[in-house]
């Protein structure tokens, strides 16, 4: 990382004024031990299950949805599908637990059960189901890594996440439900508060342990969000940079942090999405996304727009001009000392 | 616009899920008359000058570095260069006023005069300078649109020009300068209390007419800033969107639309840059940024990144499946009436 900000401050710009571009160009150098990275082969992860909480009406749409947006991101006609193709990504979609027969020659079947269970009456899964689904994303992860990936964005499908994802930050950071619960696809203000009940309720019933992650998840998690749990620290484990998405995706990293916090040099923030509780989430995390397009989609949709930004860093540290090489003046009448400006 | 928004409602995803990108599909589609643009050429127009303003000591860098800087684009060696090659965009450099010879094959070459004068003594320029070299913007753009190209962003080269900027800003706004000057390139806290000064003084000096634009352009405004106001002019009136860049492209976008309201509509903005002024300048605007970078580089580089985010609204529309061409139920089950979530 010193070896990058070295580089990065003899290109021909005012020091800093590349902003969150050098932040990243350097975490990048961290990540990988290499001034230029390169990223030809990436990947965006998408974990797909079923929530058995969507049996109390938690979401605008019906749990049927699911299965059908994982054929529709298997023929490549969902959003994540586009942006992917846009940012020559590969869109990797994974049944973890979806609530329906799934076959397709591209899915990734890794079902380990048809949903989880309603976690407003018990717990959504067994600790052991919630450790399987951890080692799912961590082998998808190492069987991209051998295909030469280098970059992952994380990505979800579950009719009902946004609860599950809303019951995980308030066992783990103390937050009500009334901050972490938002509209997801878009429920309606009399939905938005039976949705914060629900969740109220599920903790009442399950009392997460806010000091054992896995416990969280496997109480008031999902199937999808335990796997990209997996993702994340798969990720890491393998020096890889990992994109995170929108409030599940940062549940996901949240829950990968707290079991290894050494995970969270690994993570780049992408946007900041609509659904109320992600920007509290990321400063939890202490990351600062780039792009503020007012998305709540899901899918790793946010995630695959920042791949661009990363391709920038990379392209700056590698193709710029230096001053030196420029000819340029390297003027200083005046200038900052570089810490108020950057 | 209309038809667009009743498109983008058809697509596999929740209502108003994907934000701008959404907002900024139904604005492509009023721009240009098609549901489904498609922009394959696009250029950023750097426009380079300089700035008598600069022996007052403005700025972190002398002078010397415009014509340095503007070598270094026809080289592509700066970072708009880098950012552009990405965003498959062309950098036409324009040499609009700056104070040394120039010579180069791809320069583009319209000088009107060697800098301004210095607006803290007198009027940086004629009236008929300006509205010329506003022309030299509306010209540059009819080229390019003779050559395919329907698609623009603003960028801009010039030592001292933040703080030309900011006397724009403060009066065609009445913002004070304490508010309006920032510390471009990098000034320290010293020079930022002198640059203030200055452009107090050249208020003073030159008393700008708040009402009417040109003559605030001419008496504490750019070579390049006029050339850019032309730009924007120029590519509304061709039915093109343009992308401002950061804080001397957005004073630009003023001076277009004190000139011609019309021009509004036809504005895209792209990053929030770290210049102090910059966000309360795009309010006035009625415009809202993308990205969030903490960038103050200038050239374009903002504006170029926010051309992958074009791209994305396009493809959006042109690639997606709709719910019933992928069999997906359109859920409404408490769904929000739209308004609120979206």
């Amino acid at each position: 990382m010193a070896g990058a900000r070295v580089h990065v401050d003899r290109l021909t710009k005012p020091p800093g004024s590349l902003g969150k571009l050098e932040e990243l160009a350097e975490k990048l150098a961290g990540i990988t031990g290499e001034i230029r990275p390169m990223f030809s082969k990436r990947s965006v992860i998408v974990m797909a299950a079923d929530h058995g909480v969507c049996e109390e009406g938690v979401s605008a749409f019906p749990a049927e949805v699911t299965p059908q947006m994982v054929h529709n991101f298997l023929t490549g006609g969902a959003a994540v599908n586009v942006l992917a193709r846009q940012a020559s990504a590969d869109v990797v979609c994974v049944d973890i637990g979806v609530n329906a027969e799934l076959s397709h020659p591209a899915l990734v079947q890794r079902k380990l059960r048809y949903g989880t269970g309603n976690m407003a009456k018990g717990p959504a899964m067994s600790r052991d189901e919630a450790e399987a689904a951890i080692l799912v994303g961590v082998e998808v992860v190492d069987a991209a890594v051998s295909q030469g990936v280098r970059l992952f964005v994380t990505g979800e499908m579950g009719i009902g996440n946004t609860t599950a994802s809303a019951a995980i930050m308030s066992s783990l950071t103390g937050v009500t439900p009334q901050q972490t619960v938002g509209r997801g696809t878009g429920v309606n203000d009399e939905r938005l508060l039976h949705k914060i009940a629900v969740v109220e309720r599920a903790l009442e019933t399950n009392h997460p342990d806010a000091d054992d992650p896995l416990d969280v998840l496997a109480k008031v998690g999902g199937l999808e969000i335990a796997g990209l749990t997996g993702v994340i620290l798969g990720a890491a484990a393998r020096r890889c940079p990992v994109v995170i998405d929108g409030f599940i995706s940062s549940v996901a990293a949240l829950l990968a942090v707290r079991l290894k916090p050494e995970a969270a040099g690994y993570l780049i923030a992408s946007h900041v999405s609509h659904e109320q509780g992600h920007c509290a989430l990321l400063k939890e995390l202490g990351l600062n996304p780039m792009l503020e397009l007012d998305m709540r989609l899901g899918e790793g949709t946010g995630g695959v727009l920042a791949l661009h930004l990363v391709d920038a860093a990379c392209r700056i540290v590698t193709e710029m001009a230096t001053f030196e090489s420029a000819g340029v003046t390297d003027g200083k009448q005046g200038a900052n000392d570089g810490e108020t400006a950057r």
